[in-house]
Order: structure tokens, then C-alpha cells, then sequence
């Protein structure tokens, strides 16, 4: 590499290394407004992100970024790089080239526009008026496909859609989703219909015999110990707090988690953990060389879904996974579960009932209401359909798709936060994360022949390494699509997932 | 206003908002690295807070605020500005001048320093060896000279040690504290004689009773809602968390405190629980029309200190207060404390016996040791002593002024971290702290004539109004002498707060 060269790359790094540090400071004083910041410092709170975030935009789009990456694209010694700092600077570009396109009085807009949106559709919410919330809906998805026509000049995606999919799942295209999903849909239905013909009467009540929010941390502890996230050695890299919506938030060394406690919903807090712990693993399992470079960070947000729903559901609500720690449970919990047998339990925590509620759904139904989210979305942003016709579309497809009669648009189009919040093209990434997850599973039981003999012996551990291995710590050295292929051989498929559902539930449901 | 001066104006407290703004994010960032961050965290956090250092010392230093300061204060409408902004513009531009003075090597030297001496403190302290801390400790303070010089000529302080203490004190003088501290010392040596000569045994084994900490967890939220620092209702802007060593840290509306809870001593949370509510409470009540201008800040470290003192001795140690609180804390530590009389119980919180540590003194000793350390500190910083003879020079100034024989440096001149730190002028606030208690308590009793009444009602709220109107409103709009004169009437003066030491100690020893 000339002198040239890599005195620009080494510069641009080191403006990285600043705007990745920030961010991770960021992440501190949003993980302390959702956790423990007094309720009178909301105001000042906003002023410290608003701040952050100007800081942030300001070092994100400085003319030295632009003119170290043009330096270096431009320089008949770019082949000297190797992959690794190609891909750092790819994604340097790609990043420099979106903040800047992006004219600031938009960004500006749809920042407000977002907040006025949220508490529009709070409003709405409450009073089961999706009229309330229409207006502001109708001019967030405006501002927003003004800043999708422009972020597919910029990504060179074929649609303004496909540029909104790409913020979350890079190189993902409309296309692509919809056949993976017609192939998942297809299965689930299938799958569906053979858990309804083969009734059985499941007793979910206990799921809701009071346990003491005190024994529940006992127990959220004992999970992220068995899974090896650390939250009280002096070498921890977590910990755990408690906001009403369970998050993970941080960066490397110092990744938390948090969930919630209900006394009369011990289950809720235990799928969090699970799931947020999924999520941490990956943050915390990133390859330490590539701390404070692009490439160390998260492939897309399916792939972080993979991994969180991996622990939640295909461990997490494992016969094997409950053999070794249902005894530790009801230790905990005692005397509350005492009565309760593995199979009672397993079969609680499975139940699979089609329903309104997306984050209520069971495993098998919940991606059917992320494929309605998609469809909906990608038709909205296509002009196929209107704002206003929302509620009447969602109504139909849950009747069509789900079987389910929504009464209301507050457990209807309003349940979810994600659209008043501006993010368009992020419900996908939960489905795939299930697909990736289904695909990361063969390989897995590949590597590991005897995994679930490992995990209902508490040796939880290995499958953590095998993971940390072979999917966190190639961080952001390659697209979703790529990385999928590197580690199984196989395109995006929804296959091996459904095999996977298809042998559970036959287990469960006996056939 | 011309139109001219007054968009500057605007301009320049807009800048300065977003210093402040960002100072009270670092803040947060550092509360966490000191009572939630996990272990690992360490070297990231660190990468944190130097960047947000950097970024601060680049936005504080840039020369558009130099230019704008220059087009104000030569402006012919300079006169047009009123006192409160007239005051912004001068504490801005002193903060400029002195930042901008000082080279960056420099600063950057004292800070690589400053790591290792306080590294090698630890190591010298816990070995007993204060030779290994020496060299270190020379470097620092030699560095430290350099930044005294500097100071001084932008201070325009007579004396190096003198600009020093401005950082601290503005715009106090050795000379100033000098007369003072002769006066406080020789007040406080008769008074001590008379303790002495009326010897009477006290039980302080009443204070080492367990209690355990979650009992003591209820004390501190017990003592800070009875002072009116609020930790729970949903308007809070404060909370309490534990740390090694307590610690006051926030904002107006977001303002933490931190203490420790020993199970075998319980009295020493609910001290530094008193004392870190005085600091808290002047914190949230700055004028709120002055948030986010310099003129919202605390006066001085002195003044700052004051009001802890004022909460946690004339107060905190009072009879009426624990003939309010004493019932309550014995209910909350039941059975724990039953057999202990109102009267014990004062006596042994305000036991008074010279001896070799500061932090563990009583109020009537205390300022002995701070005055020693001033008195070393004057004389080091002009030359008169070395480094090398502080041992000797400590030992010998414990012996004469307060009997006790220190038997190692670690109990002696390693005690404290504020010369290892490279705080040099900051021990006199302390004393200064209480000498300001005392002169702003005779205000206090002039307005509230029946104060210990209501204390002893259980009335501390009207106390914390009283003091929230007459002191902590002023925020930095004047020097601490010129705010000391303002509220009370009279220049920095010892003789209120013997007074009152007189008459406590007099009435609990009888004489």
C-alpha cells in the first residue's frame, strides 16, 4: 500500500473511530432516559440527543470525510486494500454519500413530523380512532417517500421501497421478500392447518400463576448465566434493567439488556431475557479487532433478529432447553410452580392459536402478521393504496390471511408503533430473522450433531461459541444475503425453518 | 439594545448553550461509569469521555467565540447590556481567555500526569512508602506551577497559588483566606480546649449497631424526602445510587446523589446522604429562567459546599432534627436501634476528638486539617517548601496543631487523592464552605426566628425555600464574597459560624 493511500485510510478510521464512540456515548444517555433518568429531565434530556445527534451529523458529513474518500476511491493504489478495509471504506461511502444527499431541511422535517406522528397515534390509540391519527400518518408517509426517492438515487435500489429495506437489510429487495414470504406463508398455513386438526386443550393457565417480581429477577439471572452473558463477574460485559418495553442497547464491552416484570406473568419476562440476550451475545461477540471500524457492527437487523429469536424460540422454547431448567425454575420460584411437569409447560409456552396481537403471536402465526405488515407496506409505498385505506386493508387481510376479526384499529393498523415512528421496511427484518434463524440451525446441528443433548445439559455455552464463531464475529464484512451464503451454502430459503417448526409442532401436537 | 450587539449576544449564548448541554451529557456518561457501568466497560467509557473532552475544548476554544466576545465587549452598546448579561459575557469570556491561554500540550501533559501520579498514589498509600510517590507527585506539581503561571496572567492574580484558587474560589486570595483561617483556628483551639476540659464519656458504639442495608436504603429515602429532594414522585429530579466514595452529579432538573451503605455503620450513609442533599438542592434550585447560561451555575466550590455542610451538620447533627427524625429512623431499623436515647444518640454523632484523617473528623476538628493543608499548599506553591519535605513538614504541623503523631504517609500526607489528582487550591473550599454556613445561617435565624421549631416539626422544606430564595437563585451572577455580602450583609467572616460551634458544643458538653 503507497504512504498515500494509507495515511488517507488511517485518517478517515480515526474520523470514524470518533463518530463510533460518539454514538456508543449516545447509546449510554438513551439506555439512562429509558432506565433510570428522573421523570423532570425529559426536557434536557431532549436537548443532550438533539445535541448528540447535530455532533453526529456534522462529523458524519464533514468535507475531509468526502475528500479522504474520494482521495482513496480514486487512488490507482485502491486494489492494494484488502477486503477487510474495502469494506470499512464501502461503508464509509455509503454512509457519507446518504447523509449527505439527504437535504437537511427533510431530515429536519421528518424528525418533528415523527414526534407529532407518535403522539398523534398515542392519542389515536386510546381513543380507537384511526381518524385522529390520519392526518399525521398521511404527512410522515409523504416526507418519507420524498426521502425514499432520494435514498434510491443513492443506493441505486430499483424502488423507492427497496431503499427503505435496505436501511435495515442491506442489498434486500421487495422481490426477493416476496417470494421467500409466499414460500414461508405457504408453509405456515399448511402447518396451521394440521395443529387446528389436531385440537389439543392446552391449560395456559399456568403461565399466570403469580410469581414475585423479586424471584423473577432470581430468574431473568439464571438465564443470561446459563447462556454466558455476563452481568455480575468482574469481567461483565451486561447488565440487566427493567422498562416497560424490554430493549439491548451498547456497543462491545458494554452491551445491556432490559426487560419487564409482570407478578402474574413470570413467561413475559422470560421470552424477553431470552430474546434480548440473543441480541447482546451478538453485540458482545463482534470481533474484537474491528472494534471502532464499520466492519465491526451488526450484518442487518434480520440477522440480529436470527439471533435473538434463536434463543427466544428454538432454544428458548425447547424441550431440552426446559429439561434442564425447569427444575432451576421452580427452585427459584418456589413454591409457586411446584405442580407443574415439563410437558404442561411446554406445551403452555407453545400454544399455537392465531390472533390479533403481533407481539402476542405464538411462533407460528407471528410471521403471518409480519407478511401482512410487508404486503401493506410495499403497497403503500408503491401508491398502490392510501393512507386512509389502512385500516379496511389490515382488517381484510387479518380476516383473509389470519382468520381473525379485528374489532378495532387500536388492535388493528394501530398496534404497532413502527409506522407513526417513520420506520418503513423494518417489519420484514423480523420474519427474516426467523428464516436466517431456520437456516443458522441446520448448520449448527451439522457442526454440533448432539446440540440439543448439549443444551438440556445446561451446556448452553457451546452453541454461544459456535454462534460467536460462525456468525457475530464476521460483523459487517458482508451483506445479510452473502453472509447467509457463507454459512450454510444456501440463498435466502425459508425451508429449513418450516422443517424446523414442522418437527416441533408435529412433536407437540402428535402428528 | 443596537441590533448589532444583541444578535452576537443570541449567537454567542446559543454556542454556549450547546457547551453547557453537552458538559451535562458528560456527566451522565460519567454518573454511569461510577454506578452501573459493567467492569468491562472501562477502556471504551474512557474512549468516551475523552472524546467528549475533545469535542468540548474544541467548541469552547473556537474562535468564533472569540470573535464574537470581541465584537460585544468593544461594542459602544456595550452599556445596553443589563447586569445578568453583562455577567454571561464575563464568565464566558473568562472561561475563553483561560482555555485558549493555556497551550494544549500542556494540558495534555498534565492530564497523561495527573493518571500516572494518581496510579502511583494508590500504590505509595497502600504500601506506606511515600517515596515512591514523590517523583511522580514532583512531576505534577512542577507541571502544575507551569499552568499556575499561565493563569495568573490572564487571571490577573497576584500570585500564582492565588489564580489557583480562583478556579475554585473566584476571585478569593490567600491573603484573604490566610486572615481568615488565623481567626477560624484560633477559635476553634479554645473551643476545643473547653471540650476537653469538660471531658465526658461517650458512647460511639451506639453508631456501630448493624443495620442492614436494605433498612438503610429506606433511611436515605426517609431523611431526602423529609428535606424535600425528591427520588419518586413522578415530577423527580433527582435519585440516590451507591458508590465508593459519595458523590453529587447533574443538572437543574436531573441531579443524582450517591452514597454507601456499611451495615456495621449506619450513621455514615445518612451523613453523606445530608451532605450530598445540600449539594443536590442548590443544584436543582438555580433560577430556572438561567438554564442553559453561565449565570445558571453554582457560585463556587465554597458556596457549593456551604450548603452540604449546612444540611449535613447545623441541620443534620442538630438536636431538633433528631428529635423529629431519631423516632423514624429507629421504626425503619427496628429492632436494631430501640434502646437509644435522643440524647446518646447526639452525643455520639458529635463526639469531638482530634485525630489523624480528615474525612473521619468531627466538626469542631475539621477545619484544623483543611487548614493545614492550606497552609502546606500556600507555601508549596510558592516555593517554600519542596516536595520532598511534605512528609516531614505534615507530620510535624499534625503534631503542633492537632496533637497526634501520624505514624506513616499513608495515614498522613497520602491521605487525601486531591494533591495525587492535581487539585491544588481546592482543600480551603471546605473550610471556606463551613465559615459560609455559618454566616448564612445568622440570615436564616434573623428570617426564620423560630427555625429549630420547625426543624424540629419536621418543617425542613421551609428551610430548603428560605435558602432556594436567598442562595441558591443567585447562581453564579456574583463572586462568593460579593453573594456572602449581598445575603448577609458583612464580608467573609469566621466569628458566625464559632458562634454557633460555641453554643452547640456548650450546651452538649456543658460549659
Amino acid at each position: 500500500m503507497s504512504r498515500s493511500i494509507f495515511s488517507s485510510y488511517k485518517k478517515l478510521m480515526n474520523r470514524t473511530k470518533d463518530l463510533i464512540v460518539l454514538s456508543s456515548a449516545k447509546a449510554i444517555i438513551h439506555w439512562d432516559m429509558e432506565t433510570k433518568m428522573p421523570p423532570k429531565a425529559l426536557e434536557q434530556r431532549s436537548q443532550q440527543l438533539a445535541l448528540l445527534s447535530r455532533i453526529r451529523h456534522k462529523m458524519s458529513t464533514a468535507q475531509e470525510i468526502g475528500t479522504l474518500l474520494s482521495t482513496i476511491c480514486k487512488s490507482p493504489q485502491y486494489d492494494a486494500l484488502d477486503e477487510l478495509e474495502k469494506r470499512n471504506v464501502y461503508l464509509i461511502k455509503k454512509n457519507y454519500e446518504e447523509q449527505t444527499a439527504m437535504p437537511e431541511k427533510l431530515v429536519a422535517e421528518i424528525a418533528k413530523q415523527k414526534a407529532i406522528t407518535i403522539d398523534a397515534w398515542k392519542k389515536a390509540k386510546k381513543a380507537k380512532n384511526f381518524s385522529e391519527f390520519q392526518p399525521e400518518l398521511e404527512k410522515l408517509v409523504a416526507l418519507s417517500k420524498q426521502a425514499a426517492q432520494i435514498l434510491m438515487q443513492v443506493k441505486e435500489t430499483a424502488t423507492p421501497y427497496d431503499a427503505l429495506l435496505d436501511i435495515y437489510e442491506p442489498k434486500m429487495t421487495a422481490d426477493a421478500i416476496t417470494a421467500t414470504f409466499n414460500q414461508l406463508q405457504q408453509g405456515l398455513i399448511t402447518l396451521l392447518e394440521k395443529i387446528q386438526n389436531n385440537y389439543k386443550k392446552i391449560d395456559t393457565d399456568i403461565l399466570h400463576i403469580r410469581v414475585p417480581v423479586e424471584k423473577q429477577r432470581k430468574i431473568a439471572h439464571l438465564l443470561t448465566q446459563e447462556i454466558g452473558y455476563d452481568t455480575n463477574s468482574p469481567k461483565a460485559a451486561g447488565r440487566i434493567d427493567e422498562t416497560e418495553h424490554p430493549f439491548t442497547s451498547g456497543y462491545y464491552d458494554d452491551v445491556r439488556i432490559t426487560t419487564h416484570y409482570y407478578p402474574n406473568n413470570y413467561a413475559s419476562a422470560i421470552f424477553s431475557v431470552l430474546h434480548e440476550t440473543g441480541h447482546a451475545l451478538y453485540e458482545q461477540n463482534l470481533n474484537p479487532n474491528w472494534k471502532y471500524q464499520p466492519v465491526g457492527s451488526p450484518c442487518s437487523f434480520g440477522i440480529h433478529e436470527s439471533q435473538s429469536r434463536l434463543y427466544e424460540n428454538i432454544i428458548g422454547r425447547s424441550k431440552d432447553f426446559w429439561t434442564f431448567t425447569l427444575p432451576k425454575l421452580k427452585r427459584i420460584a418456589a413454591p409457586a410452580l411446584a405442580n407443574i411437569s415439563l410437558s404442561q409447560f411446554l406445551h403452555a409456552i407453545n400454544k399455537v392459536k392465531p390472533s390479533k396481537i403481533r407481539i402476542e403471536a405464538d411462533e407460528v402465526t407471528y410471521n403471518l402478521h409480519v407478511i401482512i405488515r410487508f404486503q401493506i407496506e410495499k403497497d403503500l409505498f408503491t401508491n398502490k393504496i392510501a393512507v386512509a385505506e389502512l385500516p379496511e386493508i389490515w382488517n381484510n387481510k387479518y380476516k383473509d390471511q389470519l382468520a381473525t376479526k379485528v374489532e378495532n384499529d387500536a388492535e388493528g393498523v394501530m398496534q404497532d408503533t413502527h409506522w407513526a415512528s417513520g420506520l418503513y421496511g423494518y417489519f420484514p427484518t423480523y420474519a427474516l430473522g426467523n428464516i436466517y434463524s431456520g437456516q443458522l440451525l441446520t448448520i449448527l446441528a451439522r457442526d454440533i450433531q448432539d446440540w440439543r443433548l448439549r443444551i438440556a445439559q445446561g451446556k448452553l455455552k457451546e452453541i454461544g461459541i459456535w454462534l460467536a464463531k460462525n456468525v457475530h464475529s464476521y460483523g459487517n464484512l458482508y451483506t445479510p444475503a452473502d453472509l447467509i451464503e457463507r454459512i450454510t451454502g444456501k440463498k435466502l430459503d425459508s425451508e429449513s425453518y418450516l422443517q424446523y417448526l414442522r418437527e416441533k409442532y408435529g412433536e407437540l401436537y402428535g402428528f
